[in-house]
């Protein structure tokens, strides 16, 4: 873990090019970090790549800050990025999944409403401002997008054409129809995606207590879903997120 | 997820053989769920498998609990289990770490000491308390062993003799020979594990600000240790125990 102080900033970086700080982030550096002019910063816009820098003048509250070298260039975002469709679920655990996703490399973040959906209003700049301090500690180079809770049926909808969504199904393998069908079981989730063909994929995560038998009905007669599942133990919705991402990033994604 | 509560239970469970709840499940019972004489619920001990059973009599705060009809017998635990040796970091993670690695079926939970740990007592009562509700939500029917905080070396010298040591090296590729070798870089952990002989298994987490290179260098050195990467970004240590855990689950374990 580097202990020089890494910020997400707003504005362009280019060599020479200072800008002053907003209050909140020269507030963290000049008294919680007891940083001042030419202390080390590193930072990152979403577009620029990554830049040392240092503190410049300070004003009053604020400081400027002063872009020296790119240490790093902007890569594209890997193809390979999941979308995470989840239920919102209580406040710590829906944090925790925002936050988790943006450390294992989602591309988007997508809040759903299912019918046992419990919470039916979420706070999107609270779940941004997770995103980018999960991003500035995970050394991501951009943020993840944190879109509005919709319901499932129009999230599926907005997805990109030829998207496969990776449906973890918590009771899929309940059923006696052999897995693979529209109406069968989930497979195990290492063995489906061996077997799928390169593309976008979403991640679809349900509530506490899972989908009703309807929704799954629905879900797997699309032609766009994959059921599958996540092992003998019932996983928290948390947890089947954490677990899910992470297979996919060892198995499709950039941890290859 | 079932409605039926779920209970961990010390005594033996034979159909009829009626026992006395202790005061803490009897409350959760009748004044909790505000359940009586005849509700449902399910047992289990970690030996008797998994059992429908029935409040009976109630004297004062303590229910009686009836085992009917053994509804799951006990499963050996599966070779593939892992140990999970991790480095204790704040408690609220910390315990996040014991809840999640009982739900990804860790059979041993392991806090070790390491160099940079910067917690140094662990309450091993506060983490039985934890595994054992996990276990009861996530439908295990045993219980993952809890082990004294104890210095890395000797938890490692304590594993059984064969025990691979997934050594998850959060800087793993950043140095430049090439991976596999004993001072080698980290391979991708999905790479790593198709390689690996079927063998009992350890995944060794470090601490915030990841281990010490004179630590990395000995891990490596040992005959027994095999440095995985898990990824280009630098995940917090909770989030790298679920990735970890989960990865293995999928290709080694029991979610095959």
């Amino acid at each position: 873990m580097s202990s020089t102080p890494r910020l997400y900033v707003t504005q362009d970086l280019a060599a020479g090019a200072a800008f002053a700080l907003d209050d909140a982030q020269s507030n963290y550096l000049l008294r919680v970090l007891r940083l001042g002019p030419g202390g080390p910063v590193r930072v990152f816009n979403g577009r620029d790549g990554e830049w040392d820098a240092r503190i410049g003048d300070v004003q009053g509250k604020r400081a400027q800050l002063e872009p020296e070298i790119q240490v790093r260039p902007q890569p594209d975002v890997p193809a390979s990025a999941p979308i995470l469709l989840f239920a919102p679920v209580k406040k710590a655990e829906t944090d925790f999944i925002v936050e988790k996703a943006t450390e294992l490399g989602a591309a988007r973040i997508c809040p759903v409403l299912t019918e046992r959906t419990q919470t039916r209003t979420v706070r999107l700049d609270r779940f941004s401002k997770i995103a980018l301090e999960a991003a500035e500690q995970t050394e991501r180079l951009d943020l993840p997008e944190v879109a509005e809770l919709q319901p499932l049926a129009a999230a599926l909808d907005a997805l990109a054409d030829g998207t496969r969504i990776i449906f973890c199904d918590e009771r899929g393998d309940d059923t006696d129809a052999p897995w693979g069908g529209e109406s069968g079981r989930a497979g195990p989730m290492a063995e489906v995606l061996a077997s799928l063909a390169e593309a976008p994929v979403a991640i679809l995560i349900g509530p506490e207590g899972g989908f009703t038998p309807e929704e799954r009905d629905w879900l797997r007669g699309r032609g766009d879903t994959q059921p599958v599942s996540l092992g003998p133990r019932i996983l928290r919705a948390e947890t089947a997120a954490v677990a899910a991402l992470s297979v996919w990033q060892a198995l499709k994604g950039d941890w290859r």
